[in-house]
C-alpha cells in the first residue's frame, strides 16, 4: 500500500517537524548486539526497560525486537509498551529509522536517507547493516506511509529540526569522505537536506564531541527546545577535552539566524564529569573490531544534550555526576514536561545515548 | 498497550464472526519452509504472489514474512500489498495464528489457542512451532488487541462459524489425543468452544479427508455461505477414497439444526479430480520425516471448500480438473463476488490450500 516516491519532499510541501511538536509514538529498539553490550546485552536491556518505561510516562512507545528475543522483551517490558518484531542489526534506530516528514495538512511520510553503518569499519565499527538500512522500509509498511528515498548518507542524529525550516547539522559528520563519498560539496549536502527535509536554512556546526564514535553528531551537542531557543553542551574546566569544541559551538549558535531570520536564544547545559571505560565495561563483549579499539581508561563521550522530548516528559540520561544540576536546567527550559532522569550509562558503552536509541513519529 | 485476558470471552459478550462478514484485512504467511516446499520454497512463493493479488482484489492484505526474505517478498510482493516482518515456523496462518472474536459495539479480541504443531511428530510431521505459536501475540501486539488465552489445541481450519452461534467442527482432529491430551471428553471440549468463540451450539463432523496430514480439519468438508447455508464437498464415484466421508458429511448436516433452531440448507462442491505425488513434487525438499513419509503416487487430500471469502471477492484453488465447475457452484452461491481460481497445488504440497493459508481479520 506505501508507495515509494521519486520526488522530493520539500517539492510536496512535507518539511521535518521540531521534536518538540506532538508525536504518535516514540519507536525504540530491543539491544540485542553483542559486540557492543556486554554479558549478552542483557545489562543493556535492563537499562533499555527503563527507559521505555520512562518515556511511555509521556507518549505511546513501540520497541521493536528480533523474533528470537521477542518473548523475552513482551516479558521484560512493561505492558504498556508495545512489542513488535521487527530485526535490526543495532539499536540506534535514530540513525537508521525513518526521518519523518510532515505536511501542513497533516499527512505523515518516511524519508529513507542511505545508510552505511556510521561508516563501519573506515572508523573501526562492526560492518553488519543491512537490517538497519531496512528499517524505513518496515516502518512505512507497518504504518502505510509513503516513502521517499534519499541518497545523501545523513543519520538521524545529525539532523536537529527546529520544525519551521532551520536545521543543525555536523560538517565533520555529513562530509566524512567515507559517508558521502561523491566528492559532494557542503552546498550539494545543503541542497539535499533543503529539498528531503524542507530545510531554508542550515546552520553547520564544524566538528562534534571528541571520542565520540559516531563521528560528531549534532546531538551531543545542541538542539532545539522550541523555535528560536536552543540548549547546548557545555563544560567550564579548560583541562576538559570538550572544552574547545563547546566554544566552537557557543560561537555558531550565538551569531547564527534561524530560517525566519531571527537570532537564536542559547542556553548552556553542563556536560558529566569526564568518563572512562572500566575493567568491568569490557568484561563479556564479543572478540572483535569493537572491542580490539577499546581499553581500560579510554575517555567515552557523554552529553547530556543527548535527551530525548516526549509529549509529556523530557527523558533525559543519568551518568551519576551532574545528573541533579542538568535535570535543574532541563526543567527550567522545559516548564510544562516533568524531566524523568533514567541510568543511560548502560546504553552509552555502546556508542550513544537516550536520543540516539529514539525516534519520534510525529502525529 | 494489548492486555491479556483471563476471562472467556462469552461471558464479556464475544463471539466468531462469520467469514463471510466485512473484514479489515486478510493476513498471510510468506512460504520458506523448505522440508514441505519444493525448490527452496521458490514455486510456492511465486503461487502465493498470485493468491495474494487475488485476494487484494477484494480486501486489504498483510503478509508476514520473516527477517531473511523480507526484501525478497517486498519485490516479488505487488505494491498493494502490505509485507510485515514477523516470523513463523510455517505458513498456515488460519491453523496457527489469531482467532478473531468480536463484540456486538464493534471490538476486536484474538482468541490464543494452545497450538502444538498439529501434534508434530505424533504424526510424521516436522515439529518446530515456537515461532507460529507466538503469532496471535504478535498480531495482538501490532494491532492494540487483548488476547484471551485459551488452553485447548483447536486450529482455525477445524472452526467455521456461522456468526450466530453455530460452529462446525470435527472429533477426529478436537479428539485427537496427541492434541487435547488431559482426557477431555467432547462434552468438556464442546464447552470450550461455548465459553472462548461464544458458541451455543457445535456441530460435530466425526472425520476430515482421508490423506488430511492436519487430520481431518473441516475447511477441506464444510463451510457456512451465510447463516443457514453450507456448502460441502462431494464426490460421485464410489470408488474415490473419499466417498465415504462426504456421505457422512452429509447425513450430519442434513439432519442438523444451528444455533437458532433452523434446518440448514446444505449444497454440494464437487471435488476435483483425485490427485497423486508426482516425482518432480519430492524434487529439491529438504531431507527430513516428511519427505521420508511421502512416495510417488501417494495420494493427496484436495478439495474446492478450502476457498477464502475476501469482502469483495471468492478466492477459490484451481487444481487443474473440475475447476470450472465448481467455479460455476461457487458463483451462484455468492452472486454478489466474483469468483477468483488461483492455481493452488504447490501450496497444496505443504498439506493444505487457500483457505488454510489465509486468516480474516474482522472489521
Amino acid at each position: 500500500m506505501p508507495k515509494t516516491l521519486e520526488s522530493a519532499p520539500a517539492d510536496d510541501g512535507f518539511s521535518m517537524p521540531g521534536e518538540f511538536e506532538r508525536h504518535r509514538r516514540c519507536w525504540l529498539v530491543w539491544p540485542e548486539r553483542t559486540e557492543y553490550f556486554r554479558q549478552g546485552a542483557k545489562p543493556a536491556q535492563r537499562a533499555l526497560v527503563r527507559i521505555a518505561t520512562a518515556i511511555a510516562q509521556g507518549e505511546p512507545v513501540a520497541v521493536c525486537v528480533s523474533a528470537r528475543q521477542f518473548d523475552n522483551a513482551v516479558r521484560m517490558l512493561p505492558p504498556q509498551v508495545q512489542v513488535i518484531e521487527l530485526s535490526t542489526d543495532d539499536m540506534w534506530i535514530r540513525d537508521c529509522g525513518p526521518c519523518f516528514v510532515r505536511h501542513p495538512r497533516g499527512e505523515v511520510r518516511v524519508v529513507d536517507c542511505a545508510f552505511n553503518g556510521w561508516a563501519g569499519l573506515a572508523h573501526g565499527l562492526p560492518v553488519a547493516y543491512q537490517l538497519d538500512d531496512l528499517v524505513p522500509r518496515k516502518i512505512a509498511q507497518l504504518e502505510g506511509m509513503d516513502r521517499y528515498v534519499c541518497d545523501l548518507v545523513a543519520e538521524g542524529g545529525n539532523l536537529c529540526s527546529d520544525g519551521q525550516g532551520t536545521l543543525i547539522v555536523t560538517a565533520e559528520n555529513l562530509l566524512d569522505p567515507a559517508r558521502n563519498t561523491a566528492g559532494r560539496s557542503r552546498q550539494e549536502i545543503e541542497s539535499v537536506l533543503c529539498s528531503h527535509l524542507g530545510a531554508r536554512k542550515v546552520i553547520w556546526l564544524e566538528r562534534g564531541l571528541r571520542h565520540d564514535v559516531t563521528l560528531g553528531h549534532c546531538d551531543n551537542l545542541a538542539c532545539f527546545v522550541r523555535p528560536g531557543v536552543v540548549v547546548q553542551t557545555w563544560v567550564d574546566d579548560p583541562a576538559d577535552p570538550q572544552f574547545d569544541v563547546c566554544r566552537e559551538v557557543h560561537e555558531v549558535l550565538a551569531r547564527a539566524t534561524d530560517a525566519r531570520g531571527r537570532a537564536l536564544e542559547v542556553h548552556r547545559l553542563h556536560q558529566p564529569e569526564p568518563m572512562f571505560v572500566q575493567a568491568e565495561d569490557l568484561d563479556g563483549l564479543d572478540a572483535g573490531p569493537w572491542l580490539d579499539g577499546r581499553r581500560v581508561g579510554d575517555p567515552i563521550a557523554a552529553s547530556y544534550v543527548n535527551f530525548y522530548i516526549a509529549n509529556r516528559a523530557i527523558v533525559m540520561p543519568g551518568y551519576g555526576t551532574r545528573d541533579e544540576s542538568a535535570r535543574a536546567t532541563l526543567q527550567g527550559l522545559f516548564p510544562e514536561r516533568p524531566v524523568l532522569v533514567v541510568p543511560a550509562r548502560e546504553i552509552l558503552l555502546g556508542g550513544g545515548s537516550i536520543h540516539c536509541i529514539t525516534q519520534q513519529q510525529p502525529e
